[in-house]
Order: C-alpha cells, then sequence, then structure tokens
C-alpha cells in the first residue's frame, strides 16, 4: 500500500469517509457508487474517486465500491484495525470526557490509564474502570506498561514538561490538547485539539456571514 | 478589510498567529519580523508575509510588524474584539470542560448558559457561576436572551434535532462537538470538533511513522 504518498488533505478526509462507510455497513448496505457518497458526504463525486483512487481498485466502473471493503481497508490505513492502547494525562473535566467517550472504544482505542498531580483528583474512581493515578508513578507505569500513545489534557503551563517526560518513557504519539506547540523528536507524532483556536474559528465564519451582528 | 476573499487556509492558521503574537505581546516584544516570527511559529517567512499581506499594510520593509497592531487586527477579524456569548448544551464532562476553560474568557467568549435533560444534572451548580438548566427551557432562554452562538456536547443521536431547535429559536452558530455532521441553513455557520475523527489522525501518523509497531 502506498500510504507514504498520500497527502495530509486526503489523510484529513479519510476518518469521515470511515464514519460514513461504517454507517452504510451497518445499515446493511454492501456497495454504493460514487454519486450516491458524494451525496450522503455533500463532497463532489470527483473528489471522492480522486481520494480513494489513492488506495487503488476499491472502485469498479458500473458497480461502485464495496461498502465492507472500504471501510476494512481505511480501517487499516487508518491503523485502527487493531489495539491501540493510550493513557490519559489529566483527569480534570475534559480528561474524563476523553475517558468516558464510548466511541472510542468502538474504533480500538483504548484508555489504559489516567494521571493527575492534584492530590484531590488521585485515588478517583471514573466509573469506567480506571483509578486516577499519581502522576508521579508515571515512568513506573509507563516502563512496566509500553504503552505509546498519550493524551495530555493539562493547562499548558505543565504541557511542555509531561511531554518531555513521556517521550523519555517511549510515547511515541501524543493527541495534545494543551494549548501550546509541543516540540517532539522526529519520531515523535503530535495531533493537535486547539479547542479557543476552533472556536476562534466559529466567530470568523459567523461574523464574516453576520457583519451586522453586534 | 477585504475579509470575503481570504481562503480558508489562511483562516485556519489565523488563531496561530493571534495566539503567538499575544504571547509576544505578554513579553513586551513591540515588533518582530517575519523571519523571527518565522522562527518562532515553525513556518516559512514566505508563508507569514503571505497570509499576514492579506491584511495589508501591517509589516514594513526594515521594520518588520507591529505586534500589538498585527494583534489588535487579526482579533477583529475573528471577531474576537468584541464580547461573544453562547449557551452550552450539554452537561456531562465535555461540557463542563467547555464551560470551565478560562481560556475563552480571555478571548471575549462567554458561556452564559448550560442546557442539559438529564434529571441528575438539572440543578446541578458548576461552580463558575452557572447551574445547569432544564433543556426543555430552552426555547424560552433564547426568546428571553437573543444569543447567537451554541456549542453542542451531546450523543449524536440527539444533535440534529438539539441544532434545528437552536437554529429555530435564533442560533446562528454551532459549534459542533457531536459525531455527525449537521445539515443546517445557509446563514448558519458550524464549527466541528470531532473527537475521534482526531484520534484517527494521530493513529495514522504514528502507524505510518512506525510501521514496525503492533
Amino acid at each position: 500500500m502506498a500510504e507514504k504518498s498520500i497527502s495530509s488533505a486526503v489523510i484529513h478526509r479519510l476518518p469521515r469517509y470511515y464514519r460514513y462507510l461504517g454507517e452504510l455497513k451497518e445499515n446493511g448496505v454492501e456497495r454504493i457508487s460514487s454519486a450516491e457518497l458524494s451525496q450522503i458526504m455533500s463532497v463532489t463525486a470527483s473528489q471522492i474517486r480522486q481520494d480513494l483512487n489513492h488506495f487503488g481498485g476499491f472502485g469498479q466502473q458500473g458497480y461502485g465500491y464495496n461498502v465492507a471493503y472500504l471501510y476494512t481497508e481505511i480501517g487499516k490505513i487508518l491503523g485502527i484495525d487493531r489495539r491501540n492502547d493510550l493513557i490519559v494525562i489529566g483527569a480534570g473535566n475534559l480528561g474524563r470526557a476523553i475517558a468516558n467517550y464510548g466511541n472510542f472504544e468502538r474504533r480500538g482505542f483504548h484508555i489504559v490509564a489516567m494521571f493527575d498531580r492534584r492530590a484531590d483528583l488521585i485515588g478517583m474512581d471514573l466509573g469506567n474502570g480506571l483509578t486516577v493515578r499519581n502522576a508521579a508513578d508515571l515512568e513506573q507505569y509507563l516502563a512496566e506498561h509500553p504503552v505509546r500513545m498519550a493524551a495530555i489534557a493539562i493547562p499548558k503551563t505543565g504541557a511542555p514538561e509531561v511531554a518531555e517526560r513521556l517521550i523519555k518513557s517511549g510515547v511515541k504519539a501524543i493527541w495534545n490538547f494543551a494549548h501550546i506547540d509541543l516540540e517532539v523528536p522526529d519520531d515523535v507524532v503530535v495531533e493537535n485539539v486547539h479547542l479557543s483556536e476552533s472556536l476562534m474559528e466559529l466567530s470568523y465564519k459567523y461574523h464574516s456571514r453576520h457583519p451586522e451582528a453586534e
């Protein structure tokens, strides 16, 4: 599979294809044309053909796409055809929201441990089989459980230090909710969720569409 | 200001410029060259010049950018030079994380009410001046308080109905955390935060960088 050559724009769209194909599959749809998929997803049919051609051989003229096959293949490309364990640093509302988000588990992501340094949170039973661990024990935990993915859900001031500790303990993928850009070595990947920035984009869209608004 | 012609890619980068310029301003930096800004932000200087040229006249050859001025102007473009009220639907962990996220208030976003339909959450004091209201009272609240922005932080099954109710009550901007694409009229804008999809992108990046991983 020629994964290396896929642009980040295509990669960005893959989870959405995966979501729609999953819904079609659940509804018993076996095959779908790019025109039909185009209508459901509000994307042009040519965009869909172009995107899915990157993975070759899924679509056939006059037949369309095999939904289950395409769903499985995109899952493989996204690396979610296997179990992915992750730990969460920060047991505040955001960390708990992440830990309790049932959708992740359906996609093969398992949150196996949760850490915080706040004494009032350490030991808290999260009701999903997890108890908040002391952040001081992070290195020991990762030495015993070589987890490679971690979510950082703490304020930005503490995030760079936590990221450094995670990386030293072998973490290779950081899901960063702290409002700061982390500096990481080449073999570590970061995906940012900057909520403030998303809200500012909403604000831009709103005010440019409604210039009369206060 | 020629806002209409700015591409969505540039808009997507503006909040990050805003964040860095805000930090520079806080640190007392008065002016900065595109080369310096480039180094801090890990973006090419030509990209910075190209992006900021959309707003015209901020940079001067041999002088660089006036940090405070550029910060203010980008804030205006993003519509955060004024107060923006929003309500939050869903008082679960995610909704509470949004409601307690102090950074928003610094950017002029004020969460003025929070709603849920779960009896065990209605009436809950969130400790930030907010008490969870009954979702059944949404229309009445919006009739009395014409808020135009709303965050939807509930499971996807209920999200389309809630969006419809919000829109009927005059909401024009939806910050959507539900894992579904909302259908909205032309004058309503949506910004999605699809956490599962972000996590799948992290997974892709990780597995493509580390193909040897299990």
